[in-house]
């Protein structure tokens, strides 16, 4: 697994070289970041972006995928003095849905004890920021936030419409810790998953973006799990869920949890299921419980958990068009009508939420009613869920819990602005986690592109993390191909939104490419691409020699027709004609910048 | 050539069957339309969808591209009684960039004299608009757009914001007439060009979109050009616009217009400057006047014309990131510099009115100065342009001639809405021709994402035609699977769009694919898809057996974990269980759908 894993991951990306920022409060910080080298004919000093690809990205670090990632947090969480280590759950041929010794996956080879809270200690970012505690992470996630230096340098005056959303020009320690306490923005952060390099979610940070990998009874290994997960970051995935439902459902965690240096999420009821014999009426509390204990003691940052499915809501799903479409969500409806109960996710949300202050595992509340067409968008099941995780973040918010709200799905673009403005109501600001949407139902195999339409808009009205929908969505599981067009879609989703909100620095990467492209540096504008090897490539398809990386035109237009070669002769041309002089006479001609025009002649 | 396009064109797309509607004004009008048949377990009509793709998805049509489609419109346009065939310009060695007999690709064999009006007659389906005459072309585009039938029916009550344009629930030939008398809604359709199938373009109609092909001096060649044209009308574009710049530029245009079934645009100035020996400084009015004429006889149905480029404009544009990106744009200006003189088409504007009037040939009045990066949207130079295209509308619509208003280009979120707003207020409302835009820089190689994301908004807010931009934008000339990449990706835009607008009957083909989805119709799913070929590909590639396609799952969540299956046993299950009793039991409880939560315990 190793080498194959090894050939693909330990490089940088094209003319990059990882650097790191250290802060002023706690010592040692190393926040990683990505510089883009310009050619020196640029005479601009390198671009410095945001970057979650994680230590495989950095030469100087020593890949072993057998080891895991440095644990680099686990000193940050000792020395918070809050939490023990302890035996901790057996592991059962059961976790990983199998028979006693059959067909098993080899084992991650370390193993260590897990930690939780000592005695009724909140160990969660939530409590730490609500005490006025500038946390380690919450350094370290503002000097990530301020990626190229922070503030509008470069970028000229603030220029975007962020809706309500308060983006500071520069963040401080202490508006992290003031956002984390206002529960506007989380820091999904497991003390069991200290590998983990800290980000923040929230509307008034960096758009972030997740990709969905997992393996699924019918199809992929362990390795491929792992190797997705590496890739996907590598692109700019900023967490990562684990969808896995198939067999050796512990071990690929386990594996992707110690190697991962972005949040791992989960939906807990998956494996539960699984459990359960596939069964969702043989589904219990209890084993749920399990569940979550197992998953929190591995590292797990953020569970999905589906507790908005109530049984009074079923009956408003009846009449739709495609019904309840989220595993969980039918899931849980399932049970509900079985045993004619009110979900127990939902009764017992309170012990959740106590499970969850343990480890600092934080909720992305699901969306197990949002709709899955066009036709289903906005109804009624859905808002009534959406009230009800409103209540759960309040309820959660008083256990000392971080949360996120996961939203839709399927929506139409005159009804995306309602979704956000819906959920910033029904829940107090926590972060929206939308998947797509997706603006049409009519296009499998590009709903990737169905869905940053949405996503690129809901992202600009307010939402914190987009999960990324492939081009294999509704038709099979995506492979390593898909995940990274995944991302990179997502990731211009994303952005998008952040230069329609405003966000400062957002355009200095767009700036920099676009004078790379006025400039003819080719090379520079691959290496400032979201996708160097695609922009290369699909350059080097028509013009394949090293020269043209020089040329002053593409194949687009030829020598003689580039506009850009033509603008450059005609700026040189217009500078040699005294251009100010003849803009100045122009401005004196009355300031007439629209002459009338001559008047029409007869007809 | 032949042999290799008949192969790829000359079927219908999967379960797909061409048929016609008839007209009551006007006899033997047969207007296509596809109809999708599905599985009978659906129990559904075949869905009938607009279909551009011509008589090459007509089994019943022989194809043979030598002869030319059938010239339908030629009864027409001669029953008006208001054209005249002519001698023609000769054709030249300089029309085709050659040296007299060099490298000369075959011609098209058939050569016929062209028309025009007949003294000073106005043949353009604006003039027949204002004297109040429904043309048969007029009716054919009433008929096309209510495709499916026209009409709300099957997908519930109006549900759309449609900014202000006023869509109706059944087109009528009489409000096709007097949009076009209005100028807010085009037909393009030179007399000369009596092959083409008519299609509208306006805000009230459904959104449209254009593929761009052509050659440029690097790479390509005439055959594969015709079959570019064929291939994009296959996957949906509405217009074509040959944008070649190299060599037999006449003779590829005349294979392309003889066998196109949708219009064909053209870039006048391409040509021109090709005449001129690729020398700005040397175009002069008469080389531009004789390319108009040459083009207008070969049946061309738009040109664009970038008569705003405006001497006094150019120096807004010395600031720019990116100075001036349009070709025809960079090329006036540098003309204008040259000879420190107005533009030639800004002040011959009225003769360049008078020949489009004798052909009908409709303007594309051309943003020259659109932005080129994020950094230069809706800036002094742009918005000044668009000014002056609003005063040469009204000039155009003086000699009654049809306009349409190219729009940008690279444009933020926060600013597309502005450019919307801009161009119906100085442009009295003529349809808005948008490239993209693209909103954001930093991905080369995913452009055709980037500016969908744009495409689909400014479509929703009015924009009547969308310009492809296609993978290879930036990098290189798009190959014929870049080609159907950017066509699909615009059909989702335009799509997307059109559902946002409230357009009646839109949302039709999303309610039978998620009908078909949520029923495991797979292979209706596929066939239902912009693009079956890739849906189904997908598909098979973790589940290739034919037993897969009538599985209720996918690879996605594999047979257990199915939302799908789940949810059709918690219907069936709630039906089971009486749920419309249930429903009516929680109804009752006070309308209580958002039951309070339990109260909080103390902590």
């Amino acid at each position: 697994m190793n080498a194959q894993l090894l050939q693909v991951v330990s490089e940088p990306l094209p003319a990059s070289r990882k650097v790191y920022k250290s802060g002023s409060l706690h010592e040692g910080l190393r926040v990683p970041m990505r510089e883009i080298e310009l050619h020196p004919s640029a005479g601009e000093a390198p671009l410095t972006v945001y970057d979650p690809s994680g230590p495989y990205t950095d030469p100087a670090v020593t890949i072993d995928i057998n080891q895991g990632l440095p644990r680099t947090r686990a000193a940050w969480i000792g020395a918070r003095g809050d939490v023990e280590s302890y035996a901790g759950r057996q592991v059962t041929p059961l976790d990983n849905g199998l028979a006693a010794g059959a067909k098993a996956a080899p084992q991650f080879p370390v193993r260590r004890e897990p930690l939780r809270a000592r005695g009724r200690a909140a160990v969660t970012q939530l409590a730490y920021a609500r005490a006025g505690i500038i946390t380690a992470e919450m350094e370290y996630v503002a000097l990530r936030e301020n990626t190229g230096g922070g503030g509008r340098a470069g970028t000229g005056a603030a220029d975007g419409n962020a809706w309500g959303a308060c983006i500071p020009d520069y963040v401080t320690p202490e508006f992290v810790r003031a956002e984390v306490a206002a529960g506007r923005a989380i820091i999904p952060a497991n003390v069991n998953h200290p590998e983990s390099e800290p980000m923040i979610i929230g509307r008034n940070f960096l758009v972030k973006i997740n990709a969905n990998i997992g393996n699924s009874a019918v199809t992929s290994s362990t390795a491929e799990e792992v190797d997705k997960l590496v890739w996907a970051i590598r692109w700019g995935a900023d967490t990562v869920m684990d969808l896995s439902t198939g067999r050796n459902i512990h071990t690929i965690r386990e594996w992707i949890l110690r190697n991962s240096p972005v949040p791992i999420g989960t939906v807990p009821i998956y494996q539960a299921l699984e459990k359960a014999g596939g069964v969702a009426e043989e589904l219990s509390w209890e084993i749920f419980r399990d569940t979550l204990i197992e998953q929190a003691e591995q590292g797990v940052d953020y569970f999905t958990i589906h507790a908005g499915v109530r049984l009074p809501y079923i009956p408003l799903t009846v009449g739709r068009v495609t019904g309840i479409v989220s595993r969980g969500g039918s899931i849980m409806a399932k049970w509900c009508l079985a045993h004619h109960r009110e979900s127990f996710l939902y009764e017992q949300f309170e012990e959740i939420c106590e499970i969850c202050r343990a480890y600092d595992v934080s909720f992305s509340l699901g969306d197990g009613l949002r709709p899955g067409s066009i036709a289903d968008a906005n109804d009624a099941a859905q808002f009534a869920e959406l009230e009800t995780l409103g209540e759960l973040t309040r309820v959660a918010w008083r256990h000392d819990c971080q949360v996120m709200i996961e939203g839709p799905g399927h929506v139409p673009m005159h009804k995306i602005k309602e979704n956000m403005d819906k959920q910033l109501a029904a829940c107090g600001e926590a972060p929206f986690y939308t998947l797509g949407p997706l603006t049409t139902d009519i296009a499998p195999g590009y709903d990737h592109i169905t869905s940053a339409i949405g996503a690129a808009m809901i992202g600009w009205f307010g939402t914190a993390m987009l999960c990324y929908v492939t081009p294999k969505e509704h038709l099979g599981l995506p492979d390593r191909n898909d995940v990274k067009t995944g991302v990179i879609t997502y990731k211009i989703a994303a952005h998008a939104a952040d230069l329609a909100k405003g966000h400062p620095g957002a355009r200095a990467r767009d700036d920099a490419l676009s004078r790379a492209r006025f400039d003819f540096r080719w090379q520079d504008q691959f290496n400032l691409a979201l996708d160097p090897d695609t922009a290369c490539a699909f350059h080097d398809a028509t013009l394949p020699k090293e020269g043209h990386k020089v040329a002053h035109f593409c194949s687009m237009c030829g020598p003689k027709f580039c506009s850009m070669r033509i603008s450059h002769e005609v700026r040189a041309e217009a500078r040699a004609q005294g251009m100010r002089e003849m803009a100045a006479r122009f401005r004196a001609g009355g300031s007439e910048l629209y002459v009338p025009a001559p008047a029409p002649p007869e007809r």
